[in-house]
This record gives C-alpha cells, sequence and structure tokens, in this order.
C-alpha cells in the first residue's frame, strides 16, 4: 500500500456522492481513523429518497446472478448489527423490520414460475416455504382473492431508505466527516495519481484518496481518464406512496408482497410508520425523472390486482429515481488503474441492501489496500480488463 | 325594498365564503354602488381551486333538467363578455378558451346514448353535430383508434378556475371589497333581521345585508334558522393533472374531450399553459376530501382508454374537492325567509360556469330586491317551500 499524499490540509479520503453508498464509506473511513470529507450538494439525497428498501436477497433471487447473491447475503446478515450500530451512532432510527417477505402468484404461469423459484432457492441452501392460496390469504387478509400461491421468505426483511440516510448523515456528521455541500466538477490528477477534486465553486479539496460514489452521475466526473470511467447507466424508477388506515400496519398488510404481474415487478412494502411503498417502474430513459400518468397508472393498476383494498388508501406521494446500473447488474467497488481513486457504485436496485457490506469493503480497501473476499468478484476495473485489487 | 340598516360602520353588504361564487357576488354588488365586506380564511380558495372549469351546458345536458339549463345557456353567453371585463378590472387573465368540446362513444352502448343526447339537443334546439369515429380522430389525433362517434360541439368552452378566482380577488380588492380573512363563527340575527356575522376571532362584522356563498360549508354556520340552513352537502370529486409537451396544446389534445367510461363520466381538459386536466371522481364521503390510490387509478385507467398517448404525459398534481350539491342538483340564489339573508349556494359542478348569471343574480337581488327573470326558479326558499323573491 502506497503512503497516503498528505500535502497541507489534505484529507486521507474524498468521498464524491453523498447517497447512502458514499455516506456509509465516508462513516465506516471514518471510524478506522481516517480523516475523511465528503462533497455533495445535498447529503442523503440520491436514490434512496424514492427506493422501497427491501432487504430481499431470497426473493429477489435471479438465474445467474450467483456470486452477487453471496455479496447480497454476506450483506443482509449484516442488517440487524449494522441497523443498530447506526441508530446507536446517529441517535435517529432506520426502519429495520423484519417483517418477512411474501411473494405471490396471480395465475398459473406465475405459479410455475415461482415454483421454479422455489426450487432454485432450496437448491441454493436459502430458507423459503411454499404456501397454497388460502395460507398467503391467511397470512395476509387483504390479499386478492386470486393469489394461487406464494413463497414466505421470512429472512427478506426491509429498512426505509430515507431514515437510513438522514441517520448516516447524522452518524458522518458525529464522526467528524467534512461536508462540502457542492458538487464536484472535476477530479484532480498530479503525476499520474489522484488527489481529490475541483468543486463546482471553485474551491480545490485535497485528498490522499478520492473513492467516486456518485450513484448514476459516476461516470460523469471530469477529469476521470476516460477508459476508467464507471459504466454506470440510469435505470429510471417510478414508486407511489399511499397511507394505510390508523397509522398502523398490522391491521392492513404485515409484510412485504410482491409479484410479477403482466411481466412486470410489482411490491408493496409496508411501513412502521403507516406508508406503503407501492414500487416500481424500470424505464431506460437517460436523465429523465419525470413522473408519468402511465408510470403511476401501472404501479395502482398492478398493486390493485395484488391488494384490491388498497383504492381506499391515500395516495401521498408520486416519484422517481435512477438507479445506477452496472453492465452486470452488481457493484463496483475498489481500487481502479488509477492510483488513488476508487469507486463505489453502480449498486442498481441493491443499494440499501448492499450499504452494510459496501462500508465495510471500502473500509477494508482504504486501510488494508484489499478488499474482503466477498467483495473481490467486484471490482472496479472488471469492464476495463485491468482488475487491481490493491491501491 | 327595505332600507339598509346602517349601524356605526356596518356596510351594505357582508359576504361569508370567498370561492369563486362568493366573490363574483361581493364583485358585482361593489359594481353597483353598495359597500362590500367578504369574509374568507383564504379567499379565493374552495371548490374552484379542484374544478376543471368546463362551460358546457349542451355536452352535460341532463334529462330533467331543462329549468337549470335555461340558467346555464344563460350564464354560458355571459362568459366572453364577463371575462373580457374581469380580465380588464383585474389586470390577469382567466384562460377562457373557445375551443370547443368533443364528447366520444368508445362503443355501441355509449353511441347510442350519445345519439339519444344529440336527438334530445336538437329537440332543445341547442348545436351540436354528429361525427364518425375517423372525423373525430381527424380533429384529435391522440384519441384511441376504438373511438366509434362523437358529438362535436363547438359552443362549450373553458375558463381556468384558478386563474377565474385570482382574477376575482383583485378586482374585489380594487372595487374596494374589505377582506376579512377569518371564518365566520356565527350569522347575528337583531330584531328578526340577519345583520352580519361574528368571525372566528371574535370580531362582529355588521351589514345590512348577509349573503351566504361558502359553498359546501354553507349548511353550516351557526345562527342560521335551522329551517333555513340551505340543504347543499359536499360531493368530493378527485382530479389529476398532466402536462402536456412543449407547453402546447395543440399537438396533443386541442380541445375538451369526455366520454363515459364504465358508467362514470371521465374529462380531459386542455389548457392553453400546456396543463392536461382529468377529472373527475363524484363520491359521497361528507367532508373527506382525501386523494385516493383508487380515485387516481380510475382517473387514470378511463382518460387511457381515451387518451392510451397520454401514459408519456408528466403527472403533475393530484388533488379533492368538494362540489356543493343541492337536492336538485341546481343552486340556490337570492333572498331567505330571515331579512337581510340572501343566499349564493349549491352550484355543484356547474360553480364556474354560472359564475357570470349567479353575480348579476345576486347583484339585482341586493339592489332591487328581485331576481332577474332566468335566476326565479332558483330561489333560495324553494326546498322550504316558502318561496320569496324579494328582499
Amino acid at each position: 500500500m502506497r503512503p497516503v499524499i498528505s500535502s497541507e490540509g489534505a484529507r486521507d479520503v474524498l468521498v464524491v456522492g453523498g447517497g447512502i453508498i458514499g455516506l456509509v464509506t465516508a462513516w465506516r473511513a471514518a471510524g478506522r481513523g481516517l480523516s475523511v470529507a465528503l462533497a455533495d450538494p445535498s447529503p442523503g439525497g440520491g436514490a434512496a429518497r424514492v427506493a422501497a428498501g427491501m432487504l430481499a436477497p431470497v426473493t429477489e433471487l435471479h438465474y445467474g446472478e450467483q456470486r452477487l447473491l453471496a455479496l447480497q447475503l454476506a450483506s443482509a446478515r449484516r442488517w440487524a448489527a449494522f441497523a443498530a450500530e447506526l441508530e446507536e451512532a446517529a441517535g435517529t432510527g432506520v426502519g429495520y423490520r423484519t417483517c418477512g417477505t411474501l411473494a405471490v402468484a396471480l395465475d398459473a404461469d406465475d405459479r410455475a414460475q415461482l415454483k421454479e423459484l422455489h426450487a432454485f432457492q432450496r437448491e441454493l441452501g436459502l430458507s423459503s416455504e411454499w404456501l397454497a392460496g388460502r395460507e398467503c390469504r391467511r397470512l395476509e387478509p387483504m390479499l386478492a382473492p386470486g393469489v394461487r400461491g406464494g413463497l414466505r421468505v421470512d429472512g427478506d426483511h426491509q429498512a426505509d431508505p430515507r431514515l437510513l440516510a438522514r441517520a448516516l448523515v447524522t452518524a458522518c456528521e458525529r464522526a467528524g466527516v467534512v461536508f462540502h455541500r457542492v458538487r464536484a466538477r472535476e477530479l484532480t490528477v498530479v503525476r499520474g495519481r489522484a488527489a481529490g477534486v475541483v468543486l463546482e465553486d471553485g474551491t480545490a479539496v485535497a485528498a490522499g484518496r478520492t473513492v467516486l460514489a456518485a450513484g448514476s452521475w459516476s461516470g460523469g466526473l471530469a477529469g476521470v481518464p476516460p477508459e476508467l470511467m464507471p459504466p454506470v447507466r440510469p435505470v429510471k424508477g417510478q414508486v407511489v406512496r399511499l397511507r394505510m388506515p390508523d397509522g398502523g400496519h398490522g391491521p392492513f398488510l404485515s409484510r412485504t408482497v410482491r409479484a410479477v404481474v403482466r411481466g412486470s415487478q410489482v411490491y408493496l412494502v409496508p411501513r412502521e410508520s403507516g406508508e406503503l411503498v407501492i414500487g416500481a417502474t424500470s424505464e431506460e430513459r437517460g436523465w429523465d425523472t419525470t413522473v408519468t400518468a402511465g408510470g403511476v397508472y401501472e404501479l395502482l393498476r398492478d398493486a390493485h390486482e395484488l391488494l384490491p383494498g388498497l383504492t381506499e388508501l391515500a395516495l401521498v406521494e408520486t416519484s422517481a429515481g435512477l438507479r445506477p446500473v452496472s453492465p452486470d447488474n452488481a457493484p463496483l467497488l475498489g481500487a481502479t488503474a488509477l492510483d488513488g481513486l476508487l469507486l463505489a457504485t453502480g449498486h442498481g436496485r441493491n443499494g440499501v441492501l448492499l450499504t452494510p457490506v459496501t462500508g465495510d469493503a471500502l473500509a477494508d480497501a482504504l486501510t488494508s489496500g484489499e478488499l474482503p473476499p466477498e467483495a473481490r468478484p467486484f471490482t472496479a476495473g472488471r469492464f476495463t480488463g485491468r482488475e487491481l485489487t490493491t491501491v
């Protein structure tokens, strides 16, 4: 590991991007004794503002993504302790709930697909239980009478991404992270080594290592050599938020329910606060974050097929955000071919789930120069053919 | 006509309620030389905040409501001059557009119903033109291919109710109307005569005549003798607002389009500003103004059947309001059995359309003591069996 360049006033680490991934990186780095700065015009914003916060590696299992599954499971296992530690550090909650998830089938095709998923889960040693339609409705009485069966996964949990982001901002502040509430304009490269950034207001922030954690915008920082630009694209997601009666979640819906309706994933995530999150569209639309008539219509239509009774619920918010998605749907973590530049981006739909493991992986990379074993398949260089696991 | 009681500081007229009906009453009364005060916590609010602003007596024709039709037509004929006069007085626009209305049929039943409506319109001497489906789509190319025919009514226009309310507030201010931005608590009755109100902050506002124009809340003012309480109930309407491309209305939709979809009225009103208003649900829910998942879903679903291309439009607002509806769906205008108390309420879905004629009718009632002929079927006393047309 090379020594930190400590020019006058330079920090050990500068994190570019104050979404949950940038924040957890900053918090964990500060926890290892490094001096840390973070640049973002509004820390705690980003894709987490819109995310549903499912911690659901088992119900979201995809064929061909078993390597990612290992990382997801490693993170899921850390979530309870992570939530406790963060809540202690910040003094505020993160809405972690172990209420479980129920993936249901609305027709015979869905049922066949869910049965296949169940077989695949068992093959991988994952814990899930097949339920008949009436057993699903016994668990969740608001479910549509047409539900044909489902998979109960008690190990798939949830957190509230807005609370998570807020707690991470506070924890960073308390850990001494210095916030520059300005957008980063350009990476500074000195003698072939990343040395910080220049902000849009002209301020130069010097740092021994720079972590690019700017979500969908990670591919757009000037000064990053073109061949090292992270291949991250924005995938738009629209989300609708309803309010359940009496602020309680129990009587209406007690756990996350999801299904595939007309080929689209739809999920309903009931929060402790009484909020019911319905997500999410998946649209390749560049930087567009418009909430559209069609997006809201399809979410309400599909959700209505799962839970007809939700028509009575108050609609309180519609929103859209951008998932930072990489070519293999997995994150880009750790060192790049440019000394002093690391990545923590490309988390796609898994940002909230992967927050604990990402914080730990980047803290390891920044202190020992090595990614931990579970993170090594996700090196930043894997798309350029120049894999590096040391800084 | 009895003389105005002019106690110290008393106004000739106090209007209770600052929606468009209260405002137009105050403006017109001030224009006749009366001194006018108006009490409302937020003048310019009320049902007009949510209304679509269709001026459409011909396409909204209902069997058995021919008396109301005469009043509607009288008001529709005044709208162009009213808009010009108000815009001149206020210095701001009201979004009056003579773009016409197209009522379309989506299936054979709708088509038969529209054909009957067309026959009824012709019987009453109203101007409308039957168009085949392809002629409808030639006029409005975004219409669904399944449109089976329609009624073109060029005389059914629109205004923007929010602009209308704003202009009326300014016109009232410029005409010297005194605003009390506090809710009225109780009618003051002195020697068997209405003499003003006491506001919620305890202020007594004295007036020779008091006009109750509080929309859905008109039945709830303390101090009004129970047998004279206007029988007005709130009927909830939910509305969705989209934004058409490029801020222009021409390319996407050039005129109001409406239809009956699955038994529900749905209409799409394109504004000059690029706003596209989709309305409206009609729900008996008391004072509830919650925007619900089901209300928004049904509006988007039905609108989508008419104009499939609207899925791409930005959804910018969802809202709900309360129509003040009387037992015969017509307004309550003019004197009551209590000397000095007049009504201007119960306009239901016709508030914007009836604004000009209501202002004129109340100004006549307040100055000459007589309602004009077109307003006489709508006396405030018709539900109590004690009809009075003089003050």
